[in-house]
């Protein structure tokens, strides 16, 4: 069954692919991304996506895993990295070794609230299987593993990630486009209201590339603000969560981001490029609800010596004072990778019949052309 | 000769109070602020505000102090705060024992960076003055004391603060409309290559109010979106710093923010609203620059019982499932707060007969309306 | 066969609990504990514990589950927390949410490091069986899982803690003696070169009771200070890891520490109390090593309204001026922890015929005597 | 007058030299120091202190300014470096920018609480001697500035330490050995109920060198331990603040704590470092009262590229995985240093008549010899 489903899922995904991104409806955005707009576009990195769907009401699974290889699956991930949580209602394991040693030792991989578990030790599972039995303790047990909540689509309480879809999600790390909307992680989710999921966007900065995902789930309809037009309050209606939520109208959900690059930068200063996804964000129109998971997590592909076992490690920085032109891009990559998991996303029917609606592209349009913000037709 | 400049500042002061606020403008702005859209709706603060204004050329002073007191000067100061640096190029003294006991025990000084320490030890000084010689050890000699960088209009270098002006701002706390601008701490400031320095604005949220004050220092003119749009793009020229600063064109420069509120929070909940500046701030286009002191500060009034020196006291605490309109509250201030920062400011020259021109009222207007969002005629 | 091993298992803990505690012995202690000595001397708290042992060679399983819920299994769990991490080369899921909120909303649960997952999911699969299928969201979705590595004596890569196991040790829950050394998941731990394990103590601090609960797997043997005396290097010969490990003779492994108190202390407050288990830890001999997984969680059972869903919650606060005696009792009792968890711990052999000796009673006493430090015959 | 003081202090502090160091006594400790067991064992820290005695009674000065240069008072002193507090109950300035940037960029600078400010101020204004009035705007103008607290012996409410006490400290860094006791920002200070100060030590660790520097105010007759010995107990009698404290015979006070070394550690690396001090500091006895400013901070004189202002830096990087000596080095170092700053200092009367004697050094070896931990005679 789960391979009729993962059929299916080709052809839904390259739909997805097909439905255009944000800056080809004209969405006008700062800066110049890269080839792919895409956080692939840091040269090494790999995104592996697990996509469950299937059944309907009471048993209908839409979720899965969405897995970022800093340096791709077969070479080791090891690299310089930094986190922040804007607003912790949420989890991100591994990031007490993370904050301790500097070092994101593991892909970061990203799930459903319910599921991180079973990810979590299905990496560690999957690492042994490489390594063998006798393995010894290593950084790679203690993974990052992060999520956010599909229950209002998604059969969140039965518990439908298995280990399985765990190694495929892990096997299946590639470079090139990536799927956005409705994959992988972000299969349940949504973001202002909308269907949104997973989002990516790119951008150059001088000699470096930063790249961003975003697991987007979080904000409500109203708050929505596309290049600083109040799209949210132009596109009311259909909004999901109406009737059977407390706090109805507020900020909630959450959003994990991933920030990318290729610049050597210290893992304090990728805590900081870590921060800069916070304003990315806001520009979306979001206030980080009490109830959201807003944590983000920036890693560097640059020096390839940052894990070494012992000794004297050779290390490249970036001067603090060169490190606007990434502020900027990570800011901008994360403005868009949000619009994106929306532009990207197809209206979808879940769980007890819920059904979370597609941002409309042509009324997008339409508002944004009213508010002289559309970059052309 | 002292007395000679404060003078002229009374004069000074009232016009630019009369100068108008951007709301005033028609600029849109989401939420309903309070009576005073300030600070001080926030019943029970005050703002002492000393500027200082003379000379010309290598001897301009353009610069002073700007105090928050939380519970007004004469009753004591210590309410629950939290603290945050969004970008850390900057200096907020206290927040060492602020972070530990939860505690903000007294008022928030802000001055130049140069005087940070002038302002410390004086508000010690005066507080011996008021206690007596033999004043015990108490957490009021930890000073929360905070800074931004006036050198561009101000000969910071020359140290022009001095503990008289301390102690006249101090004891010039007061209720009521708060200078902004060209006022205390923020006399010599610039915001998006305009002129900025202090502003302020407020909220209404359910019950409860939240007051914001920021000392505005930060970005570059591109980066200057308001109500969405892209107004520094649209209003180039006459931009300070052109010549001789490495970093031009960048974010560089810093922002001061407090956030007050009545409503009762404990000390890790004002941390979270201390966390939304950022947001605030993000909307008004800066990505927090590599040579920005981006720190915020949040108190909350409730609580009279929070400092009791011994035993148990009763705390009221709001669930941090109601602190979602305190979120929205606070990133709408603080984006309020900027732009009145800028709209408050009147055109300054001074160090060297550099010069830095205000927000053009009607241009901000012009711009506005041409992307529908005037708020009205 | 689950059942056969804990038959036995009921046999042996009750051998452990016999072994005596390390007062008994005569090792001197400061302050003055509660009746039991142990963490549940703060009222409500229940301890469970599932121990897995069996197998031997490769098939060696010494592993198990300690489960503390602050206000006991049947009640809900949600209580003021902090957390701190020392060294944090470890994980505890959950402290994202724990310090954004202050809240600690699940049972503390403490396992072996590749069955954190398994754990974690297990949990919230026992909360959806306890409210049902349709539960909300709610913030017992985001557990507290940690844990330390106990590879050298059980075959940690067969990932032998499965959810009955997380069911049965919830389930478990009760006030009383707490089993300490080859317990819970303490089973196969490691502590100064001696077996180790788990480890409880308790101390009065006025009106108030601190307990503390450890998993201690850390240290190595010439470290070990009891009572100020060298008694690692008093006690050496039968070390385990000694061929086989690269880090031979230093400070490696981690401890997981518990500390629990009825005084009403604020989230920000109990932050204080999780960093001074770091001088409890301290005086037994521990640097810390790089290796070291220290987590610290902190929690109050006091103030019932502490996590009040909605509204005002009434709130108690224990001025800081008055924490001192917490302070003294969380590093005395934190000592006193790790010292019974080698006491109460037996001989163990396990993975690949590896074996760790119990600290010898009789030359403990002795060695503290020469050195003056036995407290009484 | 000052000139006099200080021809006086010159016979004083060599006479304090000449009293001979703690390990000189036959105190046991653990680990290879350098030759001159100081933090000037690290190669190029230089070290200057101003000390300012005079006056009796209510006039009684007792106070002065330390200075550690982390590369010598004319070379500059960007440095890598990190911070912790263990209790925050006092100030260390300009930490935001160093947890922001990682580098440290002035000396750290240690005085009485109240003088925080003057030597803030003052050192910018030296640097602005040294650069000229037109220098630009630099991270050196976020000096680190820390205190403790000396109104048992001093008259702090008379703010006795003045511009030119500052510079005189800066301009006297010199390497060789450190004055210890009541020596610079020591010179008031009270450790454990006997006369403290400013205490050294330093560690081999390999082939690199930990050093510590400490202005130790801090604990209770009661709680101090050498050597795992009660000391503190068995040398009871002569405490001071007996009859006026609150907190009588609780934990109070602080103690800065400054580590140095060579070894090539990032700045994540060394906030780990900086932790350590914590448990060097739990040897002697101390709990960290709430009254404690404990403060801590790590810098490493690797990297002479840590601070280039632009493009990229060549760094060198320790792997954490080696990090184990140096965290033994900082505990070993750090306990030694807070035992030295009491051999090394010298019975005082000061403010007031208050009088604080020094640890009597007979009685020291008697009580240490009794417990067999003397290390020789």
């Amino acid at each position: 069954m789960k391979r009729g489903i993962r059929t299916f899922l080709t052809f839904f995904l390259a739909a997805a692919l097909l439905a255009g991104r944000a800056r080809d409806l004209g969405v006008p955005f700062d800066g110049t991304p890269g080839p792919l707009n895409a956080i692939t576009d840091v040269a090494g990195i790999e995104v592996g996506q697990v996509t469950l769907v299937s059944g309907e009401g009471k048993s209908a699974v839409r979720t899965g895993v969405t897995v970022v290889w800093p340096r791709g699956k077969s070479t080791g991930t090891s690299v310089f990295g930094g986190w922040f949580s804007l607003n912790g209602n949420g989890e991100m394991t591994g990031t007490t070794w993370l904050e301790e040693s500097g070092l994101l030792s593991t892909p970061v991989m990203i799930t459903n609230t319910h599921s991180v578990g079973v990810v979590r030790d299905a990496y560690i599972k999957w690492k042994v299987g490489k390594l063998g039995r006798d393995a010894d303790l290593d950084e790679w047990s203690l993974p990052v593993v992060a999520e956010t909540w599909d229950g209002f689509l998604n059969d969140i309480n039965g518990f439908h990630v298995h280990e399985s879809d765990v190694f495929a999600a892990l096997e299946a790390g590639k470079g090139g486009p990536v799927s956005e909307g409705n994959a992988g992680g972000g299969t349940g989710m949504v973001c202002y209201g909308f269907k949104g999921g997973i989002g990516t966007s790119s951008r150059k900065a001088g000699p470096y590339t930063v790249g961003v995902l975003v697991q987007c789930n979080c904000g409500r309809r109203p708050q929505l603000r596309i290049a600083g037009v109040p799209v949210g309050r132009e596109i009311s209606g259909d909004e999901p969560y109406a009737a059977n939520f407390r706090h109805n109208g507020e900020d909630t959900g959450s959003i994990i981001i991933v920030v990318a690059t290729d610049a050597p930068l210290l893992p304090n200063q990728l805590k900081r490029l870590a921060r800069r996804a916070s304003m990315g964000l806001a520009r979306t129109g979001s206030t980080s609800g009490n109830g959201s998971g807003d944590i983000f997590i920036a890693f560097s592909t640059a020096n390839p010596e940052a894990a070494k076992a012992s000794g004297l490690a050779n290390v490249t920085m970036l001067a603090n004072d060169d490190m606007n032109p990434l502020f900027e891009a990570t800011v901008q990559a994360t403005e868009e990778s949000v619009v994106n998991a929306m532009v990207g996303a197809e209206t979808m029917s879940g769980y007890e019949g819920h059904r979370v609606i597609a941002l409309p592209h042509d009324r997008l349009k339409e508002v944004l052309g009213r508010y002289k913000r559309l970059s052309r037709e």
